[in-house]
């Protein structure tokens, strides 16, 4: 796919910056990332000591990087994570010394079946080394002798992760989150980062029924050490998203809570269906991404996830084919556009009780007619008005009630505002 | 579609004498038309004052009109409502002078997309005057002035309707309306004065477990009033049909009240299904006849409707073209006898409980394979008395049985009444 | 189908010894066979008297024939029970005397459109005596008279079943029946005693957590006669499964208990999803095999059927074609494996909580990947683990939660085995 962004869009230049910095689950690349994104958005940066423990895990030490290189006996460098950070197997222990090419290649991943790229690889529990080569690199090694080198420490220092709340009206919240701990990757997860980001500058210049909670943290770790610290804003939160690898060129997916028809599952059945733009919603699986530790049972949280193609799933996933020219300008903003939706959808979505519930109250000498919005002409809208006195008995909400009539669920918020200044509806208690 | 009514036929005769009656919300149209009903059924007329507030609304004031044309400067008189009721904008406020061509045509309808019929217009609220006329004719019209008559009154009289109650075993009632406010259309509305006059003869002659209770109304006006004024009898309506657009050619459908499966929605479905002829159902919508007041929330009734093309879905609807040609007297004979298998369904259906639930009681001791009905074998029959007591828990009604074991509801309630007459079931409490 | 079955099997040994005996409702005929039986598996005979009382019913006088015979003016005898037992209808009452061919044809059946073969008729209330023949030897019969011989006595004794019970780990019951009172039809009857005793021997072997109560019954007599009389075992029967027609070439038939979901309902569904062998699910019906009595409202109980042809639906039902070359012992053998693989569902269902259910937790660190059972590599029973975490929250069973992630029941309940261990989840109150 063709690069959209040009040099002048905030989003694209925060993707571009963000790209080459050398991101882990913990440690610098991560601190660079929420400084950038603070250069854009109002974060606040926490860091959490290693050996705390956070549910049923403790908080790793912290993993720093300063140079790794394989050098053949022809003095040639290469698998040098200054040309590429994907060559070092994230969490990598340090090692210097000399290899034969057979002792080398137990610590080398590649993948054969897609020879020219470089896979993605961390393991932070399994006390080893290891590069990532692409294969057709791989089998071009000569016998001999290596140099091999991971400067890297390990010890304890902290997880970081960055946080903006923006209050609303009620401190109900609505928990917008992504992952910030993989490396060199555009879609996975750059293109998280940057729509969380947009959507960040979008949120501070509305009016909020919710507040918001935008978290920027490190997957798994991060969602967990949250969980486990912030008990009381935990019980706040009503809806969250998920969001990643949303700039590839597929439609969107939005995958559902574990409870499945929740407030946000269905705000975004109604967006996808009056988007109608080949979007689709999955079943919950408690595999994937930060989902499954708010979606655990013990917090059954009402959080979905917002993707494009779904992960594992397309070829370039964990490779270094997952790169700025994986990624689309226009496909963030779109993504962009499609939360936004479901937020505008969670902010005005509320149930309403009929006032005039006895035969059909005169529309006409109330004005209702000259209230229309744009591009709906009389006639239509008076059958939104229709259908959202006739279905406002309490036992529907808005949402509830575009879906039941088919009409965009944005008409039918409009009637439902216009009904009730005119006094025929009101919010239910 | 050819006439199949013939002279001698009364249900034929009473349509032929009620299309040329100029009818509207009020006044002496609707009481001819009620006159002409209660020669076939004893029919109580009542009259209620105009500005009797009635729910979200007023009686209105009482309409009549003496004369009404347009005459040329050749001295030639068209649109004259003599020669075609339609011909008038129901309710037009009176008028008489010379306006010029361009002065008359901002009172003038016509459909040009159907250039040959006439359009049928009404504007209670709108204190104007026009004419509807075929397209064909309106574009004929020369340059000149033209006189223009319309020689009404808008004054404070009454609505009318009329009222059938036919008193049963109980004092549940079933409700079934029909609207009387259209000018000379078969279909609309003719067709459903016709059914609903013979299933007032019918009822006449049948023993009644239900109370039944006919309106002949204006429609809406008629329907609010109606339930304005009669709040105690409202409350003991069970179940309801309005009948409307029965006589062309289409098969039968059966819009559902706004709760959906209520017991009369659920008839209509086993009547549709053992009819066998390509019927019906559709969901509730709030827009269409009287069920829009009946079903309002406030009222929320189990009140469905019966029609054949649905309206607005076919060309003729609204215009000159729905004259008695559109209809036949066998789809009117038919749909009355859709409305009596429905309420056939509805006096019979009830909830047993099995007495001898515990195996399978012996049959042919009990004599029970001598009391079948025309045309049913005994193997077949023994098959519906298995299925009646199997599902004779408490949990399912006859409907519901017949539903499940997938056999004619007619023999459901002949196993039915076998079994409680062998003292084998009895209704539930 | 070609008879797999060789000399040294004993389930098609059992067969070929059952086949001849001429088995009916109550007589010598159901105790040669439960006798025979009994030398495959401990049973206990029960004798029950005639005009004991149950439920609706009384039980019947007991019915036995020496010889039957018709003989022509040639001399030459035919229709001889001798040759094959269906020949007399079942419970003919004695006769002996000379017929001519009008009066004889009043007491023959046979099949015109099956004219090869020898149907199989039974009439208990008849009070009269009938033959029945081929259609082709029928209609073959000379003028003249016929010497016939009915020499049967039916006269008060008693009904016989045999029963073996398992005791487990809990009195709770699992009720597995089939009926012998059947003569010479392979198919149905004697593929369910030969599956059902093949049941027996396998679950002498296996730990129970449930009690077994095996019944040999008479059909509709038997269950009707032991529901009347054993109330307590009644009440401790939580699953149950009614064996009949498992030798023929179809796939598997499972028929649902009246309620529809009971728990042996939905492990017959999962067996059948995980054999994937185009076995098929269908409704109850108030008509069939003793299901009709254990399912009939007073019991209700959770008894479903499993057979393979549906009954009726196989032309050789109840004809002499249904003999040895009708079944197959493959066919037993693998009805065999599925009633034990519902029964293993049975006895490993359950339902978990998860006893770490706020995030994740560390799977690896508890050795989980190393309890792999075979065939499963790790990255796929992770998901297993995952799933059964997520979805033990009390509201499912393993069931439940093998069919929501689509995954083998077997992989499920090891999952949720290895995870006990662990101390991860705990069985539910």
């Amino acid at each position: 796919m063709s690069t959209l962004g040009d040099g002048d869009d905030r989003t694209w230049r925060l993707v571009e910056d963000l790209f080459p910095l050398h991101r882990a689950v913990t440690g610098p690349g991560v601190r660079a990332t929420l400084a950038r994104v603070a250069e854009e958005i109002p974060l606040d940066v926490h860091e959490v000591p290693s050996g705390t423990p956070v549910l049923d895990w403790t908080v790793p030490d912290e993993w720093t990087v300063r140079e790794a290189w394989i050098e053949g006996s022809d003095g040639r460098r290469f698998a040098d994570i200054s040309q590429n950070n994907l060559h070092l197997m994230s969490y990598s222990r340090p090692v210097r010394g000399r290899f034969s090419l057979a002792e080398l290649d137990d610590h080398v991943h590649s993948m054969p079946d897609r020879p020219h790229a470089i896979p993605f690889k961390a393991s932070l529990f399994g006390n080893s080394w290891a590069f990532c080569l692409a294969h057709n690199d791989r089998v071009a090694l000569a016998e001999g002798d290596y140099e091999v080198c991971v400067d890297a420490t390990l010890e304890p220092g902290s997880l970081t992760y960055g946080e903006l709340v923006l209050p609303g009206e009620t401190t109900d919240e609505i928990l917008l989150t992504t992952h910030v701990c993989h490396p060199s990757m555009a879609n996975d997860n750059l293109s998280g980062i940057a729509v969380l980001t947009e959507i960040g500058r979008r949120l501070a210049d509305r009016t909020r029924r919710y507040t918001y909670r935008l978290l920027f943290i490190p997957g798994t770790f991060g969602s967990i050490t949250w969980l486990a610290m912030h008990r009381e804003a935990v019980a706040r939160v009503r809806h969250g998203l998920v969001l990643t690898g949303l700039g590839d060129a597929s439609s969107l997916h939005y995958k559902r809570s574990r409870r499945g028809s929740t407030e946000i599952d269905r705000a975004a059945d109604i967006v996808f269906r009056d988007r109608a733009a080949g979007d689709r919603s999955i079943p919950f699986s408690p595999y994937g991404y930060d989902e499954r530790q708010f979606c655990s049972p013990g917090f059954d949280l009402a959080v979905g996830r917002l993707s494009r193609s779904l992960h594992g799933e397309f070829p370039e996933y964990h490779t270094s084919d997952d790169n700025l020219s994986f990624i689309d300008l226009a496909q963030l903003n779109d993504a962009a556009d499609a939360v936004d939706a479901i937020l505008d959808v969670l902010e005005s979505n509320r149930t309403m009780v009929n006032l005039a519930p006895e035969g059909e109250p005169q529309l006409g000498r109330r004005g209702l007619f000259t209230s229309l919005g744009g591009g709906i002409d009389a006639k239509s809208f008076e059958m939104v008005l229709l259908w959202v006195l006739s279905d406002s008995d309490g036992s529907k909400d808005l949402i509830d009630i575009a879906d039941h009539c088919k009409l965009p669920y944005s008409q039918v918020v409009h009637a439902a505002d216009a009904l009730e200044a005119a006094g025929l509806l009101e919010e239910a208690e």
